[in-house]
């Protein structure tokens, strides 16, 4: 605790752990808000929870986590990310198809990404915010990875949330009800094509 | 007019053609939105219009022309999938990105279109509706056309409402800024695939 800023302390109280954390996320949860993903700064965030920056770093690490953190994001794109971009180049339309099934199969997070995906499409402010996220902590790495036009990483995105809206969402039969390893095999070779450029 | 149901006018009232399509299209909204576009008879609308089928049927045609007129759909079936699934069956995928972008580009669809998405992503009963009126007049009948499982239409349908959510809701660039005749180029080989079943 001996990095909060003392001077902006009133005397007597000294927070614990637990309420500088909860101090942070708070903060974090304001400035993302008003802000957006790009424009919240983790010294911003510090300067509002009244602690010094580098405390920040010590609980979350980087601002990508922070967000993940503060907005009960329910995918860590640190966490998924490097088993889809990490295997061999020509089956990562394979991993991404994987991946991104299995994570709106869990029953934990599906609910709050068709809460995500709602604010964003009824509300300007979550959609700014989610947009700027979204593009520097997956699309923007994606593309990083592969050396083709960002457009083809977002097509291949879109490929997946048309899908997530009508197997989930919507609920659309059959593809509401076929297997995830059938959607893989029907969905891989799409995303595969738009990775490598053709 | 002699078609509407005598018996059942209260004496004295004759309305025009212009009151008698109003009181089909209440009726028509009513009953879609109560018991869905598969639940909602032609002859049940009639009952609640006080009118006689046949009435209906000259004024609208078949239910699909009354569900777009009552809900106001912003692009009707009846006049778009002719031209996409009416040509070589070879050039249908870039057919079909064609006039999907053609249809959402419209600035007077757009709003529509958008608004018929949030219904149906945060109301069950929106959704139901939705999701059955397409199955009926868009889904089925691409199906008809091509030999090959209901579920890659579907993947195909995925990939268009994806591209329509980053380009025109979520406004994710570069997706948002391409021109129509590049992303025609990039989601028109995906969409044949699917439909050739390859």
């Amino acid at each position: 605790m001996a990095a909060s800023s003392p001077s902006r302390r009133r005397p007597g109280r000294r927070p614990g752990p637990t309420e500088t954390r909860a101090a942070i996320l708070t903060a974090a949860r304001d400035l993302f808000a008003e802000k957006g993903y790009d424009g919240a700064s983790i010294r911003a965030i510090a300067r509002a929870a009244d602690v010094d920056p580098a405390l920040v770093h010590h609980f979350f690490g980087a601002k990508e986590a922070l967000f993940v953190a503060a907005m009960e994001f329910p995918v860590n794109p640190a966490k998924v990310l490097p088993y889809v971009l990490g295997g061999p180049r020509e089956s990562t339309g394979r991993r991404m198809a994987q991946t991104f099934l299995r994570e709106w199969g869990r029953p934990e997070a599906r609910g709050p990404l068709i809460g995500l995906l709602r604010s964003a499409m009824t509300n300007e402010q979550a959609a700014e915010m989610l947009r700027q996220f979204v593009s520097a902590a997956i699309l923007s790495r994606v593309g990083d990875r592969f050396d083709v036009p960002l457009v083809r990483i977002e097509a291949a995105a879109a490929q997946m949330i048309g899908v997530a809206i009508l197997r989930y969402v919507l609920r659309v039969e059959p593809i509401a009800s076929v297997s995830e390893e059938e959607l893989v095999e029907l969905l891989a070779p799409t995303l595969q094509r738009y990775f490598d450029g053709t």
